[in-house]
């Protein structure tokens, strides 16, 4: 890892297999910021708790999966730091030390927070947990651990930058300086949705993905099972792309002279819809083939990407408790 | 340390010099609690921060003090552990995994809470910080940490303590069996007056107290300061003892007998309050001088109480890991 280089914080929660919505939405993007800042990716298991406390059992797995995910799809833990959140003690450290730092109603400002509460799996007011409301001083913590200066985000994250750089500045304020505020960079992501429509995220809860592990089976299976136009029922049908599941594939994966020739055929009833999904799904597995060559060979090993993570982790907490020393020092704790 | 007694968990703020308050409030409880139990006396430096995260200048100076306190007044450290909260990684570690395990509606309703936020220095919506909602998740995570059967509380902290035996039943449902549901004691402790009258609680922020650590004459200074029946003006004229501050300092202090005989010389007009003043300031001085001449020797080595501090950290670091391996394991967590 170059040192010189500015630091970046990302992650996921191991919350199951990765997908294509997060290829396009994060990983994708990550591959090419790994070249240009030291990168932390962070597997975030204690988020997982902040709404599946009750949910573990498959948390070691999923780990194990994410990681196999990040090195199939091009990320190298040779150039960055992978690491596993809950084995890394400054972040409950801080996490704790920070929640001095910020009140509870401007926690409850977050615009996250409503979706999270009514998101839950719980009814009554467990769905509304301590953790759950501190969920962004445990952002601020992951990030400012390893004072990062770059957070890659989705749009809806912004707001959890911005308070993780009020708490940096409260902290400095009132301690002296230690943390620098971070920036978030919004990544030019595409929003891929699920295989049952345009206007649904694909996600693995609603069982609407293709994961980067699917087969070759599975995947076609998953294509042909898309939603299309529903106007366009014979192959003779003028279609419309943009409500058509199928294209909005083709506008993400496929070079833009086909996008333009699937748009010219559909319009003009020249394709069927069974042929057009054929042709993606084989659009498809070929940008999975060598991710899922790689997650074969990885997964044949998996002590090997334990003890990725498990070096990677070492760094992590040798790093982030740089900082807690530097904290505890200028909070004058140190005894 | 006798491990096969039950294991108690109490400790103080590092926020100054202990006073009669703390005295007969919780010291000499502690000095006959600690032969019956396996005592954990902790310095609560990170329960400091939820109220003055911003007034750390003296925390090491005021932890050093504590501990001599604690000593002087009769708390063997060679019968229990000393340690400091902020050195002990599972208390932050169990905040945040309770932290999932309880709601915000739950703590909001904890009845010291209102107080705590009314009582803040800081005016705005700062008064109430994310820590100071969560003090009584931090408090779980204390006495979990050591998997305590005893707490000795004042009354109101007893919710405090049902809070924890909520989380511990919540985690052990959730995840396998792992924490005892601690015990409440309510401590029958003296609540001792401030100097300037009966209806003020002895408090060093509002420089009413006569402190463990004061000189013969600050002693007898304060003691003639007391606020006294402003009715007794002259020597003769009758008093009234239940008004009077310094009765009730007698009424804590001193012997039945004499007890009665202060009550009967100033009801009856045959004693003056300068002159019952200070036969009090005697007999405040007599309880004091022991502890003041300890206080002096161990003053004399503090780096002698500081190795007692750290050997008693690193047993707390110790037993409280095994009690987070514990859950961890239960959680699923270990990889």
């Amino acid at each position: 890892m170059d040192t010189n280089k500015k630091r970046l914080l990302t992650g996921d929660r191991p919350t199951g297999r990765l997908h294509l919505g997060n290829y396009f939405g994060s990983i994708i993007n990550r591959v090419k910021l790994q070249d240009q800042y030291a990168c932390f990716f962070m597997i975030a298991d204690l988020h997982m708790l902040t709404t599946d406390f009750d949910r573990t059992q498959d948390i070691k797995e999923n780990i194990l999966s994410i990681a196999i995910d990040w090195i199939s799809s091009g990320i190298n833990p040779e150039k960055s730091v992978f690491f596993i959140q809950s084995k890394v003690p400054a972040h409950s450290f801080m996490h704790l030390i920070f929640s001095m730092l910020v009140s509870v109603p401007r926690l409850e400002r977050i615009p996250t927070l409503k979706d999270k509460v009514k998101e839950s799996r719980f009814s009554d007011e467990n769905a509304y947990s301590y953790g759950l409301l501190g969920y962004p001083v445990l952002q601020a913590a992951d990030i400012l651990a390893y004072k990062a200066s770059v957070v890659p985000v989705g749009e809806d994250q912004i707001s959890h930058v911005e308070l993780t750089r009020e708490i940096a500045r409260r902290f400095n304020y009132t301690y002296g300086e230690v943390f620098p505020e971070p920036r978030a960079i919004l990544s030019e992501t595409s929003r891929v949705p699920g295989i049952d429509g345009i206007n649904v995220k694909m996600s693995k809860s609603l069982n609407n993905e293709i994961s980067l592990s699917h087969s070759f089976k599975e995947v076609r299976d998953r294509v042909m099972k898309m939603v299309t136009d529903p106007a366009k029922i014979r192959l003779t049908d003028r279609g419309h792309p943009q409500v058509c599941t199928v294209f909005s594939f083709y506008n993400i994966l496929a070079a833009p002279e086909l996008i333009d020739q699937v748009k010219y055929e559909c319009e003009n009833g020249q394709i069927g819809c069974v042929a057009c999904k054929e042709r993606l799904s084989e659009l498809v597995n070929r940008l999975i083939e060598p991710i899922r060559e790689k997650r074969f060979e990885l997964e044949r090993n998996p002590s090997g990407v334990w003890d990725i993570l498990h070096e990677g982790t070492k760094n992590a907490i040798f790093t982030s408790n740089k900082t807690v020393s530097e904290m505890i020092s200028k909070m004058k704790l140190n005894y």
